[in-house]
């Protein structure tokens, strides 16, 4: 394990369990890479996995967002926190995925500039109100969603999904966690 | 299942799984209620599974911060939010763990103002912080945890419970998650 | 006179005056306890006249605004302010005249989740602007509680009682006062 | 009584009592006017009195704070507040007092860039952080003041200045309470 | 030179060239005084004539704003961001182009509590939020800005003007420019 | 020119005059482009040429600081101002001239987390204070960067470039403008 992940030393467990070893291999052979994430929470195999649970399922799993959209919500609420760590990352994630980097510029940059479709904006407006000020969230937010076309079911996945990342735009900003140089180039 | 946990109209699944309803007779048990944070993930037992395995590694794991310590982070964080569900149920517990009921009182309305060791007004400093501004932690911040006494390991658990109820502090906000009623009375 | 309702060391005068001394047995019997924010004020008699006066008549007397009103006012102030004095005293006036422990809660914590009345949000939605932001109010402001209900003397009721609180808990805040601990428990 | 003092229409009493008469008397002869806020106040005498009473004591009762100074924090308040009531007849005080016309437009337009005396500015910072962000005082912003020369008595005269002005800015934004034209051109 | 226009101490040149020279000498007879502003820059020419280009094409060429809207604009800028220098220069400015000293004070002190023409008050309100929020700005504002009788190089215009006074408050706010004493007195 | 570079719809002028098509051929050669901006300006040749004056005497002529440093000053004030327009283009300037794409990105991103010299990060922190709140620099802000190494003359450019970008920034999200395409991969 590289030991400047982040800024805090924490004791590395020895080995990696064999489960984990093998998650490893499968990221560095999906992605090129193992995200500096995993290889900060492997110092406690407990918390890696999970935390690894919970983003895969909100990531990756059935949903009504796109995976594309998820990653659009992630960069406007590091956007807003100003986390190095998850704009690098996701950034290039909106890249890949829309195949405009453009778009991952404009997430990073400022969303409300983006040429966005109506139900996209609503997502976005929803998401950054969330992340600002979540004590002034009521109904008439929720309806607006609705109005844009999502179900019940889809606000939770919308709020899911911003609320995941308001966390770990914290965990990357406490531990001042870097991310993998390469994915500053991908996708440009 | 009570249907008005949240403000969310989500087809909920029709017979929980014999663990998962396992685990909600133990919290009957141990708490005397099943709190509505979990009826309100029930309806997908993936995201239910995913939420308590993080927070009970976080909340009831061994480590350097005590089980009240993680509850007062806990209270801070949704006090800088005004999260109505967060305050109610983790203010209670700050109250019952204390067994001060004026602290729980003074976590939910200002910490500042409460008698604190200078351990835990540094922990709470940073909470406090990490919450409002994480574009704004710098080495410093750090150092001023470590010269309060904290390790690198106990920094990371801050960070991870102050990170997670500025998650759910906004799943909470997005839903209109409501608190069981029981927790206004207790300890009081 | 208690020594420790405020931070700041000021003389108080040996003996109070027949008629404060009257005004304190009358608060004994009928609140069971002389507020503390009395005593605060205690050292010049002067000033105390002025504050009860100010408060007897914005709280007490007539008005297009009911008591429980008033103090909901009171309380949704002073949690933006984040008052620990004037949440414990009247978040248990809120309590204690609506009968509804949570609905004391709600203004405590967000008053914008509470099941409100039109007219009563109205009127808790000025109060906040009023107290966050009150270069911004302009008449459409004042057109808004017009159209939900309220008379042009029930705006300067609704203002009189919001602008006392962001008085009081500004002496409050600035002497570090402290509430009775009486408050904490009752009507809950 | 001119019926444009406020935005608010408000039935004054026909006429006022002998007491207030004589007491308009007074303004008219040593101000040259009766201030508008009276005015305002008018429609409900014990309202009047209260205000009176409050402002006399604050403002021209003994204290360790001189005139002046009690002005140049109504001033400071008013300029976080934006209230033009307040900056314009409060302004206007500064220059008269204090025979610096430049003085009065530094309070208004910006404190932190006049040229005081360590003991001003201390209470100024005060002052404003009071305003601004009460819930952050703490002893170290008290012992600041006290370091600067103030003793705890002053230091509540200084709060119970910046309190009140903090209310009647509230009280003038929410009528849109207008300011007599005559303070505009006074020592200029 | 006066050496005391700012806090920063630079070298100015021995002689001013003879157009500089010139054009100072007309300041002094067209206004009176040579502006503050002019003598800062005065140590570098190159400088100064850059400086004197862009503001004397924006608030003095042909636009659709006519010259007493530009200086508005300036004011209601410099009062979001508290610049002594340009709320007096330009303050003045106001008084005198509107013949109106109350006009003046209202944009120092609050441009939202003026009596305004809608198209005025779109002006402002843009320019405000321009200032305040520039992130925030879509095409919903620049329509308000149609819908009030702007054209699309009146927008450009007004907010080429609010940018440039975005730029001066922070030269003259870095450097504590001061403005000359003449300008107080003036159009009261 | 291209009729998409804003959102304003302004009649250019019908030809260019030579000096400034040479102006523009410069660039093309130099840059490989007419950065928009120019185009942006170009329905005005006198409003054009005040802008490139300004531009190149900050940018380019002698400075205590170099041009790197100018750039990085540029977009940390674009990043608090979230300017899509000064983030790309003076982005791609960070990454050219310091051959450090990642550099490009902290600024962009959050230039707190950047590996930055003493004298790098005090000037960032000015820059970024003297954007946020201009109304709060004072001597102690110049101290520091005295102490920094920084000469008074320095600070004038310091203030000077962060100023001009707080002007271009509201420029550029006012008329909604996009910057040229070519910037985004650029010295990836």
């Amino acid at each position: 394990m590289s030991s400047k992940v982040t800024a805090l030393q924490i004791d590395s467990i020895e080995t990696l369990s064999e489960k984990t070893q093998a998650y490893f291999d499968v990221c560095e052979e999906k992605l090129g890479l193992v995200p500096n994430v995993l290889k900060a929470y492997s110092f406690d195999e407990t918390k890696l996995r999970a935390f690894t649970d919970m983003y895969n399922d909100l990531m990756l799993a059935d949903s009504g967002l796109d995976k594309l959209e998820r990653e659009m919500i992630a960069v406007a609420v590091s956007a807003v926190n100003r986390c190095f760590y998850c704009l690098t990352a996701h950034g290039a994630a909106v890249r890949e995925l829309s195949g405009d980097p453009v778009l991952g510029e404009l997430m990073v940059m400022n969303y409300r500039v983006a040429d966005l479709s109506g139900r996209q904006r609503a997502m976005l407006d929803f998401t950054v109100k969330l992340t600002e000020r979540p004590e002034e969230i009521v109904e008439s937010d929720r309806q607006t969603l609705r109005d844009a076309g999502f179900t019940d079911r889809d606000i939770w996945d919308i709020a899911s999904v911003a609320a995941f990342f308001n966390m770990t735009n914290r965990v990357a900003a406490a531990s001042d966690m870097r991310p993998n140089d390469e994915y500053h180039s991908r996708a440009r």
